[in-house]
């Protein structure tokens, strides 16, 4: 099957809104169910596999787009957004594909502004300094700031002609305050975790905030036609105990609950639901409480507590290897792929890495991934 | 009791050598056993407290020394590195001191060239970057390669009088082979972990040679005066599973185990050993097995479960309060201190930070905490 961006995104039934769950007409059928199976329990033929970033830098044909166009210039211009999420699809036989968008457009469209340095990542020329600064930040409007990201996973559900489901994503509230507050990565995070343990009534009202943006602007890709959705808290492994609770766990919590009940209203956007907090092996079990579907794992989880944990709580399992085994030698990556699915099983797991897939992998190494698991599986 | 740095190093007995144990002369009676006592599993009259980074940026005291001299300077001049090796404990009623430098001074005497850039951290200009670069490093000569970190130990065990215990440390094969390859602090480590991968022989060979010159390095420090060792693995959470065993868990426990056996043969030389392995809450039992005394955590960690654990194994816990959280007011950082308190109880427990403390915390911030821990554990 050919997949080429269709020139131009199909127009909406006329009545179509974001949230009233209308805006949904007329897809291609799915034709390869293994993603959603898995993430319902459902028994699926070969375990499903899709991979963090796989629409990314790896690739030398997303590097050649690269060059003559800004990153935010790609996730707000539908055609490019499809056109990248389409390109592992065509090489690999992946069982899904990931919309190209990035965690950070949420603050952008809550009016921070965010650049995209290359070699440095994201930066953010003012980040909130002081709790009054949160004042300034505005509720997006969904109608109107996010519509070259919802017109991206419309235009994108069409061109992929069913061929694998689309997902859908967004940063968690805890991973988006902290890059609001450092205004870039960091390996320790100290100005936002400074501004969260020096201020935490203003951080909790952030958190909330942000919880309700998160919330709405996912129903508006479930709407505009994502078929699995991942919320990403990349940066859960900064938290602990209480204050993993307090900060990260509640806002999930609540997110996942949300979006469950607007389901129940609607049920022709009944989409799974995915948690993957990074570096929060510790809170597996509070996780698996949680109304999500699926949970994602890194590769300092012990797999055999997880699948345990996962089967009693009814919990699907989605990750988990290194991303740096990737610079392995094939054999190695064939054995490892083959190890981790030995203790994860096929009934209820996702295939994928412990987190993005690395910039500079050779490609030909994601391909072994891939086949390894769906020939071990099926 | 006023501690000043004694005006010259002490002259050692002439048979003084550094691997046969008879460097270690006459020195103060130690007046305060709790960290020992707590280590061994003896009871104390209340909890000793000490925190990672103690002698260094955040104290005023620190930083004006820190403006006329250069960092490795200080780590290689006795009488700067004993002077700051005091200031924390003559400000704090500390239960120990920790001798000042750095985890980067073994690859510096392996021959690589590593400067302190302000802002920045430790970088190596020329990092390993093939594996046959492996082959230039040398095997540090005791006599001669470490001379400046002995006598900073030897001299600051005098300084002290007894008032407390000196802790000295290394880093750990794994943390060190990250930097040494990566050539600078990272959030990933991915040319690090690409060239473990890439590498696995070589990387081997490199972890082999490490603990041996660790391993070295340390009971140099203990021939010297070091009263309680400290291994930092700090970058544990970069690896999982059997990556963690092969590549960091085989190592520490060569380390521990020769240690101990050269304890056996020196009776006078017996101290309590602690690995500190950042970010592998995921493998709290392991490390547990291990010969180490005591197993550090960081705040990502179940107190109940490690509670539990090291019951099981007799090992002594160190830690855990999560260092953003001396940001937080003198309030909460007493309550927190307490409940931490009550999860780990008064015995086999040394009180300390789950990580370093950072640079810009108030200083009365640090007093809160280690007055709470003497007043709710007396």
């Amino acid at each position: 099957m050919e997949l080429q961006v269709l020139s131009q995104v199909p127009e909406r039934a006329p009545s179509s809104g974001y949230l009233d769950g209308a805006g949904n007409t007329s897809f291609p059928e799915l034709l390869n169910k293994r993603l959603v199976d898995a993430a319902k329990g459902n028994e699926v033929d070969s375990v499903p596999v899709w991979v963090m970033r796989q629409a990314g830098r790896y690739l030398p044909e997303f590097r050649e787009l690269r060059q003559n166009h800004d990153f935010f210039e790609m996730c707000t211009t539908p055609s490019l957004a499809c056109e990248i999420t389409l390109q592992p699809v065509r090489r690999f036989p992946l069982d899904a594909a990931i919309i190209f968008s990035d965690i950070l457009v949420v603050p952008q469209a809550m009016g921070m502004k965010v650049e995209m340095v290359p070699g440095k990542g994201p930066v953010f020329p003012s980040p909130l300094s002081q709790p009054e600064d949160f004042v300034a930040l505005k509720k997006p409007d969904l109608s109107s700031d996010y519509e070259p990201y919802f017109d991206s996973i419309y235009l994108t559900r069409h061109s992929l002609k069913g061929k694998v489901p689309l997902i859908g994503f967004a940063g968690g509230p805890f991973t988006l305050f902290t890059y609001m507050v450092e205004g870039s990565g960091s390996s320790t995070f100290t100005k936002a975790r400074r501004w969260l343990f020096e201020n935490p009534e203003t951080s909790h009202s952030l958190l909330s905030m942000l919880s309700e943006v998160i919330t709405d602007f996912v129903w508006g890709q479930i709407c505009s036609g994502a078929q699995y959705i991942q919320i990403f808290e990349s940066h859960a492994g900064y938290l602990g105990g209480k204050d993993f609770e307090d900060y990260l766990l509640k806002y999930v919590t609540q997110i996942a609950s949300t979006l469950k009940s607007r389901m129940k209203q609607f049920p022709d956007f009944e989409v799974p639901l995915t948690i993957f907090a990074k570096g929060a092996g510790y809170a597996l079990e509070q996780l698996c409480k949680t109304e999500f579907d699926v949970v994602g794992i890194d590769w300092t989880v012990n797999l055999e507590e997880a699948r345990a944990l996962a089967d009693t709580y009814g919990k699907t399992l989605q990750g988990n290897l290194d991303p740096a085994l990737l610079y392995a030698s094939p054999e190695t990556i064939s054995e490892r792929t083959r190890e981790m699915y030995s203790k994860l099983g096929k009934k209820r797991y996702i295939c994928n890495l412990g987190h993005g897939i690395y910039p500079d992998v050779d490609p030909s190494h994601l391909g072994v991934f891939i086949e390894t698991i769906h020939q071990v599986s099926s």
